[in-house]
């Protein structure tokens, strides 16, 4: 678990003012990092790091010397195009670069270093980019117990939670190539499904959801045929991300017996841009409780490390903007709220659980969540149990009314930290609009 | 569909005679591919093809001039270390390029290319492989009825074939990450489950198995959003190789709902270095047909094509040695034998489906074709279906029992394909050996 430093510390500002206004998601305790290049420009993607409302380029830092000192691998990682070899550096490494980024863009720098970093910003309003790096392998848990049992009671209104559930972190191998970055709008998916009718037909889905999740990026691996011991875990992973598990609930009702999800799921994964690292998130860090009348963990999910602050309070939103929103110049509102916090599971035993078969994790791996449903029934993490199973219009503040997402349809993620006596930091956003299906040949 | 053409003649011979064999797996007719090096060196891996017991170096070839005057692309991909630029390149090429290969083997070919040609040869004894390519996705379907039915009712008695079964092929995504090359040996795994105990357990798996399935390697893909129709399926497929799906059946049982099987196969999954392309498995294609009684395919998995010959006999073996086999220097013994020709659903069937809804298939990804088991019960391709659930041991030859593989057990799965009228061709084999379980610390 990582210790708080001076790079936490609240005080701390940024020669950026726009790093220092109470409602930036990215002030200097952040330091989220993604790969970007100038919007619509066919130059090559470079790593950087967000600081207010700019990205500071790392490879300018490194090609101006402001990163001597550091490991080599460090200062070759800033001058590749995505962030895979900076996740495989691991721990050490990526505290050093934080601890550096800090000092370089604290108030406290030197007029020279302050020069040459603003030759090294560019403004996030006018860059692009794309997914932090390759997915290797992508695997989605299932995390939230009250998601799990809403959705459950729909599919299985005599068994919602399975027995499994409260012993086992659930998770399902699920589709990397189609995982995209953020901003990427979509056509309906087609699917064959059979809701209301005697034979199955093939048709656009007509249940098409969004899921309110984390991801989490795998930096360093593990060898095929050595299980991550518990307390080992959290240092495998590089960071977080927000991440919409795009659902299509009508085809995945019909497929989902007896092999789990698949083209319900496969068509789209959007991913946020900025990858808040796991150091950033020390102050924010919770206990992460079962209560007496539960099972509780088997050894090697526990340990008193997860005990002490094995959660991550991670506040988690969702906002829709309709057609008509967007043609009426109205904002979008939000549909819900959650925390991770909530989560049934910590990341350290989703991981454990992961490898404890000997499966291989490998460097730029992606971990979902699942979806991030709170306790009431208004944090829901998914208009599935928002409508509960569309049995139940929403309401929408501008007079629509939604049971599952419309054509036109934007759907947008977000997530932030705060906790007294810490700075607030943000996760950005996640993005996708839905357009109208394509005709089937 | 690709038509049969001078390179399947049953009478072309090769001036190499252990390539005219009628035992070998390997005859001028079939000429599948692999990565492959010198046995324990250190150098590069490059492509071969096969021919009789030897592995053609196409490097050398492409080096010796002898490729001249086939597209750029294929000479390129001759020097590349693993399979996927050659598989990147599309049918066209990996017809032009099979069809020199072809040429250049064969009994009329000239004393100059003849010796150049067996200076780039190197015994089959001689080499060791690595996967053809960097596994993308892996996606296991579950396609042959027999197994779905077998398995079904041994884990839900009431319901074995769900509703969904006889209309879509039914697939998960699997484990990209520990896809091996055949001949990795392996320690059981460990994990979680509740088999005789009230509470759940972790443990060594008491109930281990392997998978006899086909691989398909996935050639030139499809953008995210277009799908693939049924009649362009096939041209997107670089060829065939044997596939072990390893299986921890108690692990499996105890978290396999809702979403499908996880640890209990992600442990490791096994292919056979060689790759036999579509088209030399031309000659063996078969009908496809389903019964008036069945539910008839929808339209997006039908065609006349697919209905004359979606099916390919390709016939399929598991071979078992104990560690008392090895001791007492016996041979294995087989355990049963199947045929691709009995799976319920076609490979474009397969493909198709997978991109209806707009995922997107890459360069490399690995589609595996589920156990393929036989309408008879000694056709099975699992332990578990054998020993019914490990309620039925099955007697060897040796004098020893099984119901599940035992530490020391070898596994080796073999692939052939033969026709009147056609030359028998070979799949090799994949093999594996089951480790004891390493402590748990």
């Amino acid at each position: 678990m990582i210790e708080l430093n001076q790079t936490h510390n609240p005080e701390l500002s940024s020669w950026l003012e726009s790093a220092n206004r109470a409602d930036s998601d990215f002030p200097i305790q952040n330091l989220p990092y993604a790969s970007f290049r100038p919007v619509a420009s066919d130059q090559p993607f470079r790593i950087g790091v967000a600081i207010g409302d700019q990205v500071l380029d790392l490879q300018q830092v490194a090609h101006g010397g402001l990163l001597t000192g550091l490991p080599a691998g460090v200062i070759n990682a800033c001058n590749c195009e995505t962030l895979k070899p900076l996740m495989e550096l691991g721990q050490t490494c990526w505290s050093a670069l934080r601890a550096r980024l800090s000092e370089l863009l604290s108030s406290n720098a030197d007029a020279v270093t302050v020069d040459k970093l603003k030759a090294a910003l560019c403004p996030q309003d006018e860059v692009e980019y794309q997914l932090p790096c390759q997915i290797g392998d992508y695997t989605d848990f299932y995390t939230s117990i009250h998601h799990a049992t809403r959705v459950g009671s729909l599919f299985r209104p005599d068994n919602p939670l399975l027995p499994n559930y409260q012993w086992i972190p659930i998770g399902y191998h699920g589709r990397a190539s189609s995982v995209v970055i953020s901003g990427q709008d979509f056509q309906r998916p087609q699917g064959t499904r059979a809701a209301d009718a005697p034979t199955p037909t093939l048709g656009p889905c007509q249940r098409l959801d969004y899921e309110l999740e984390l991801g989490v990026l795998v930096g360093t691996g593990n060898a095929l045929g050595s299980p991550v011991g518990i307390d080992q875990a959290e240092s495998h992973i590089f960071g977080l991300c927000l991440l919409n598990d795009w659902s299509a609930r009508d085809l995945q009702a019909w497929e989902y017996q007896p092999l789990g999800p698949f083209l319900s799921k496969s068509f789209l994964t959007s991913l946020s841009p900025w990858v808040v690292t796991m150091e950033a998130l020390a102050p924010f860090r919770a206990p992460w409780t079962r209560s007496p009348d539960e099972p509780q963990p088997l050894d090697y999910l526990d340990s008193p490390q997860v005990r002490q602050h094995g959660a991550v309070d991670i506040r988690l939103a969702v906002e829709l903007e309709t057609a008509r929103d967007r043609e009426a110049s109205r904002p979008g509102q939000q549909l819900s709220q959650s925390s991770f916090v909530d989560s049934y599971w910590t990341l350290s035993q989703m991981l454990t659980h992961h490898t404890v078969n000997g499966c291989n994790l490998q460097p730029g791996d992606l971990l979902g969540s699942g979806t991030q449903s709170g306790p009431q029934p208004e944090e829901s993490g998914s208009l599935l149990e928002l409508s509960q199973g569309g049995k139940q219009p929403l309401q929408l503040a501008n007079g629509e009314q939604r049971t599952f997402l419309e054509d036109g349809d934007r759907v947008t993620l977000r997530g932030w930290c705060e906790a007294p006596g810490s700075r607030r930091i943000g996760f950005g956003s996640v993005t996708g609009c839905v357009l109208p299906a394509r005709p089937h040949h």
